[in-house]
């Protein structure tokens, strides 16, 4: 009786979709490739995203299909949309989430600033691109990559000898000199009201987002205007639905330079449940289903999320409640039901309060008893 | 392999203890008599609370049992734990929560201030008690009443003969001259650690909460004193683990009195899964699972809870999304998957904010969308 959302993909994101929609009355079902997934709860049906009648048989039970990740591929989503299916965010814009070197060709028509750019398929190709970039680049397969894989520093076409074989297209970047990362989330629903939460910074460490600080230190004014507009350019342009995440550099000579997209709840979001009147997962919902969407204000002048990657590596994470949670009675504890691997996000930590320093100390502290 | 908690009852109650346990990387499961109850996305077993061996087989399966509803009888709890299995609370505790007679005759005795009361099992003693508290009082069946139902103001024996015929006991307890009921939520672990919300303020209609304050305005000082004194002593002497609820009367000269008790979440807490560090759900989780409990401070200055009652008498709930969500970005929407019918709590919402008058409009004009 009551909506249904569809997600394709039974991963941690789908996971944290849950408590959204039990909490809005909305039903959820989840199509994940195996059982034990971090959403398990809410899986109705075991399948593989790349196999279409599993994808339509799910997608015929649900009243929206949307996603968990950006893998499935585009003749499975074209014929969905054929077969009458409401996909949100639309094939056509999940192409550039799903492709680096459509995503900048896009991105540089529009005019949205990016970093310098090539598209190589040879030793030869890349080579001149390093020579005319001070002898380094940033290379990236175009599709597949997530949390550091799939992109590389070269400074040699030799680095990238591998990659080169398989034949296929490649994209090169500059590398910038950048002060910081930022990322800008917005949420857009196919009838158009785009809503934006302020800007944050983002600490990667190996690649992978370690910290988030909402809002993004000294960013009012200026800097929080020109990420809004990039955002909102990007997914009015692109036609985004559901939430778009918008990594950004904030370069040493003061620009903001588009990194990567993403088309669903993202890691540099996650403050949000706790730390927004509304969060990601809640509005990705709502965006999807075309249902008003919520205040996207800050609860705590400053809200700080840690992700704990890897986790323990002598017995389970729940072994370490008792000493995390007395310790550290005010913050937020997520875990994703995630066997710990090194590296692996296994869960996330978000404090907030209104002394910066104190708030970082207290999420990093939380995070602190999940390690090694 | 994490910690399994085990609810009996799949009402909405058990419904939001799902999003506190996927946060927390717990894993949650439900007992429910029928599919399609609210908790229907834990339920892994059907079957009533009233069968042994249904409940047998489910304990088995969890790490703690704890309780969505009051009434598992007590011969099946007792069973529970000489198999074994850890049940929170206690059926020893439990017992003041099923039965008002036994509940008065404890708190008497520990000197806990209650209104006037007798128990009766005659039209003489009811009309004794009667002319003794100036021709009225307050009737209860001394088990299974709730919202209201099980409670009769009655000024004449003849008003309850249907009652007195069962032959069963009944409480008799004066018309206590109140000025506004107040509740007081605790949280306590089996090992003692014990947590106080702040006391709110609770508006019935028809016997039913209709609206909750937190914190209760002009509680500061003595009252809040009082009223946590009182929740802790009841929670200790009482043996109660996990979330306690402790119903309470302001008289016209200045007492507080406890009206009733629950040993589970309660409509009353239904505002700390939006308006505090810790919801009672999650602090629920923590107290019967023998985890640290979490801060429970107020994150907005004021908080107001109003229940959706009975809901739309055309169409369904999500019919009223759209309008109900454009009006009111910034209210948190809660719905049960429960069918409409006149009285029943199909929802809440909750506003806060730092105006309590424009933050009691706010939750009002949402709850006001799922009306008639």
């Amino acid at each position: 009786m009551t909506k249904t959302v569809g997600v394709i993909g039974g991963g941690q994101l789908a996971r944290m979709m849950i408590p959204a929609a039990i909490n809005l009355g909305l039903t959820i079902r989840v199509l994940a490739e195996n059982e034990g997934e971090p959403a398990a709860l809410a899986v109705t049906s075991l399948g593989s995203h790349l196999d279409l009648d599993a994808v339509l048989r799910f997608a015929q039970t649900v009243d929206v299909v949307t996603f968990d990740h950006e893998h499935v591929p585009q003749p499975v989503l074209r014929e969905l949309v054929a077969r009458g299916v409401n996909v949100q965010p639309s094939p056509d814009a999940l192409l550039f989430a799903q492709d680096k070197i459509a995503m900048r060709q896009r991105l540089a028509e529009l005019g949205i600033p990016v970093p310098d750019w090539a598209r190589v398929t040879s030793a030869a190709e890349l080579a001149d691109f390093l020579a005319d970039h001070g002898g380094r680049g940033v290379l990236k397969t175009a599709t597949g990559g997530y949390d550091g894989k799939g992109v590389r520093v070269v400074s040699d076409p030799s680095d990238a000898a591998d990659w080169l074989e398989s034949g296929e297209a490649l994209l090169v970047e500059e590398l910038v000199e950048f002060r910081r990362e930022l990322a800008q989330l917005v949420a857009r629903r196919p009838s158009g009201e785009l809503v934006l939460w302020p800007v944050v910074e983002s600490v990667q460490r190996d690649g992978v987002c370690a910290e988030v600080i909402a809002p993004a230190p000294r960013s009012a004014g200026k800097l929080a205007d020109v990420a809004a507009d990039i955002a909102t350019n990007v997914a009015e342009s692109l036609g985004v639905t559901g939430v778009l995440a918008v990594e950004l550099f904030e370069t040493t000579d003061d620009r903001l330079l588009v990194n990567e997209l993403a088309m669903r709840p993202h890691n540099t979001g996650h403050w949000s449940i706790d730390g927004s009147t509304t969060s990601q997962f809640e509005q990705h919902l709502r965006a999807v289903l075309d249902l008003p969407l919520g205040a996207t204000g800050c609860r705590d002048e400053w809200s700080v999320m840690v992700n704990v990657l890897g986790g323990p590596t002598t017995g389970t994470i729940d072994d370490r409640y008792d000493a995390a949670f007395a310790d550290q009675p005010t913050v937020k504890f997520h875990f994703y039901d995630k066997t710990p691997r090194p590296g692996r996000k296994v869960g996330h930590v978000t404090a907030g309060g209104e002394d910066l320093d104190e708030v970082v100390y207290r999420a990093r502290a939380a995070s602190a008893f999940f390690d090694s």
